[in-house]
């Protein structure tokens, strides 16, 4: 490569000198993932403003071979925008660019900057009379650029998709620094390989994502909230259904719950209501409608009626004001901290056939508990999505630090009998730097092959984030 | 190449001699589109049962260095499942693949073989009482592996998005041969590159799709139909946004209709109801409920009687019941006959943002009518979706085959206001042979250029469907 110096001085050319960070306590915050899991290191943290700014700085790393590590909000949970050890790459951070491009309320579209927080995109559609529904834990902070580029699932999936499924048109620096400009905001075009979807989820190891037309809905004015008991996961499935067929897409959220999960909330958090104590499972529902006179809540009580005679559910609170729906959802959002409290635990991000999880969750139970006597399954997540967060608490009594040391022990068992049953080891979290092991364990040869042959014709030097994904 | 006779005995080796069809009059029918504009030659036409078998077709075509060109029921609009006029290729007919491998109600998917006629797949769908909406004219014939090859459009895109929209897994026969299997019916997956959209609308340039996995979803069970007079395409937005706020997704259809095309048709058929005669523009509206009490005819009715108050709407007629429902919608499904009865006419399948269209329509009316006065506009489609069957009838007076030949001037003045307005010259009909020209024109040379580095990396020979698409 040229020299540092002539190099770190068309980055300042790039981008302005005061946007080229180079002291170590100014690139410090770039240099980690939020959860403390990697530390990189950088040659340089570099803030373009806009897309030209950015493929000028591509264009500068393509000429010097420096490899790039795009990075947003810097939330993701895989380590996918932390820099490697060997401090040969430059960081390129897209927070400024965070403008609204166009609005286009009769379209239904919103065409962002990549480094616009997903937050600041709900205030824009809002602002509207919109929603982009797009929602996770996040969000104040993650972009929607990293959104895109780890196809960010969350709480809204059951109804909406993930991010891949709310994107219509996207702007791409490649890896020579040339733009790939596709911002349509059209819901048919049918022009050719669909290019799109490449670099969304690729996590930037085929381009940096710098803007995108994404989809907008009507913003929901009437909500329906209720907390089942039921007996056992088939009779969540049965229950997916029965609800489904009410309410067709208006069903929003279908979270599941196990007993340990929702005891450890009340261990930790015991002021919290406890709706209905005394069964094994739970499913907090959401449906959500437009209209602002939509007779929602008596469709949900009649099909939660209908399922307490078929024996699908055991019982059921409806809630009656948006304070007793916040307060189910409290029980549904505070099982990581709760698990937290206890300790240090074994996590998973898994997905199955939704049809495949009550028999996993036998199988995977018999197993662990053969292999961990004791272990604590905390079981909860988005069922209607068949993703779960399926985590493992030590036993009681053991040490949680000499628990954590058989994560890998762990780990092969729940993915191997996950992949078994046609399911995946990641749902909506990505490989980033944690799973790539993982990833070439369990993919196929031929899919292996395809994704390199994808990388190798997009990015031929391997110089967009090296060292994830593949 | 190996000599002919060899590379025959391979093939039928490989599906058996009787699938091995060689003789001209036995070839005929796989060698023309239905649409009788192009007309292709082959070495032979064969006709694999199962994946294995293409797979060993597709070996064969490739150690021989023989083109491939795949094809489903044969009902496309562009000529993509014709071989070229040269007779290097094969054509490899999917159709004895039909099978249903697989159908998970409580996943609310369906496993299909690449064969199975898309009313087919309905049919199977509706046996567990629940839909595969995608829904078009040549269902009966066109097979699921051409929809996806296509990434199909049809009348439920509004509500249930595109082909591409509705496939969660897939299974396709690599240029080399090899069977890429991602059989998956996971609503979540973020292992890597999502390969999959690769293959959707690639026409089958990049491989064989052989098998995949489908979305589901609940059977309606309630509907409500709507002919609605509106004075203008920016009545018809404002239209298509109230609805979507009354009935969120559950708006199923929106289809615009001018006063021209809806004349056509009852000049042509002269017996069919004319709901609300004299306006200038009209909206077909349907709605659909899974549920079988939805109030959902009430709420139409409501949003409707609004849309009037707010001068939106003109007039509005709701049918009140299924018969009337039925004549509304042969009112719109007639027009391509009348137009077709009234004499050859210039097509175009273009989308645009749907807040462009009102705009677009004036420039185009207005170039055009310069161009060629007295030209006849027949404009209708799915409004929803900002895609536009915009079709040109001769003047009164003038030959149709004179006017035809000025399709070329045609397609120039309509595509390129398309395109200046961020809109596609192909919303759902694809590139095949018939505009690939103009693919050239319109797409960025970088657009192209990731296109042709994508062909070159998943079939670096050129073997699949040479002639399509680039």
């Amino acid at each position: 490569m040229a020299d540092r110096a002539t190099f770190e001085r068309r980055l300042a050319d790039a981008v302005g000198p005061a946007n080229v960070l180079t002291d170590a306590a100014d690139i410090e915050p770039f240099l980690t993932d939020w959860r403390g899991r990697y530390r990189g290191r950088a040659r340089a943290v570099v803030r373009p403003a806009n897309t030209g700014e950015v493929a000028a700085v591509v264009r500068a790393c393509a000429e010097s071979s420096v490899p790039i590590v795009p990075q947003g909000g810097n939330t993701g949970m895989c380590g996918g925008a932390t820099p490697a050890a060997d401090g040969d790459a430059i960081v390129v951070s897209l927070t400024r660019m965070r403008r609204v491009r166009a609005l286009d309320a009769a379209n239904s579209t919103i065409t962002v900057e990549a480094g616009m927080p997903l937050a600041a995109v709900h205030e824009a559609a809002a602002s509207a009379g919109l929603q982009f529904p797009l929602s996770l834990a996040a969000e104040g902070t993650a972009t929607i650029g990293g959104n895109l580029s780890t196809n960010a699932g969350g709480t809204a999936v059951l109804r909406f998709g993930n991010a891949r499924e709310l994107v219509l048109g996207i702007e791409v620096v490649l890896a020579d620094g040339r733009v790939f400009d596709a911002l349509r905001g059209l819901r048919k075009d049918n022009t050719g390989y669909d290019l799109k979807q490449l670099f969304v989820g690729a996590e930037g190891t085929l381009g940096i994502v710098t803007a995108a037309v994404l989809k907008l809905f009507p913003a929901p004015r009437t909500r329906a909230t209720a907390w089942v008991a039921v007996g056992s996961p088939d009779d969540a499935v049965a229950l997916l259904r029965t609800l489904r067929q009410a309410l067709s897409d208006r069903l929003t959220g279908f979270e599941l719950v196990s007993d340990v999960a929702l005891a450890f909330v009340h261990r930790h958090f015991p002021k919290l209501a406890d709706p209905l104590p005394g069964h094994p499972w739970y499913v907090l529902v959401q449906a959500d409608d437009p209209a602002d006179d939509s007779p929602l809540a008596s469709q949900l009580e009649a099909a939660l009626a209908g399922a307490l005679e078929a024996g699908i559910a055991r019982d059921a609170a409806l809630a009656q004001s948006g304070d007793q729906a916040a307060a189910m959802w409290v029980l549904r959002e505070n099982i990581s901290e709760a698990q937290k409290t206890e300790g240090l635990n074994i996590k998973h991000d898994i997905a199955l056939p939704v049809s495949a999880i009550p028999e996993y969750l036998r199988a995977a139970e018999s197993a662990l508990a053969t292999a961990f006597p004791g272990v604590r399954f905390v079981v909860f997540g988005h069922l209607g999505d068949g993703n779960l967060h399926y985590n493992l608490s030590a036993p009681e009594g053991v040490a949680t630090d000499d628990f954590i040391t058989q994560s890998p022990r762990a780990n092969r068992i729940v993915h191997d009998l996950v992949v078994a049953r046609g399911g995946t080891i990641s749902a909506e979290h990505g490989i980033g730097q944690l799973k790539r092991g993982e990833l070439v364990r369990y993919k196929s040869a031929v899919e292996l092959d395809l994704m390199r042959a994808v990388k190798r014709a997009l990015d031929p030097r391997g110089l967009m984030n090296p060292g994830k994904i593949l």
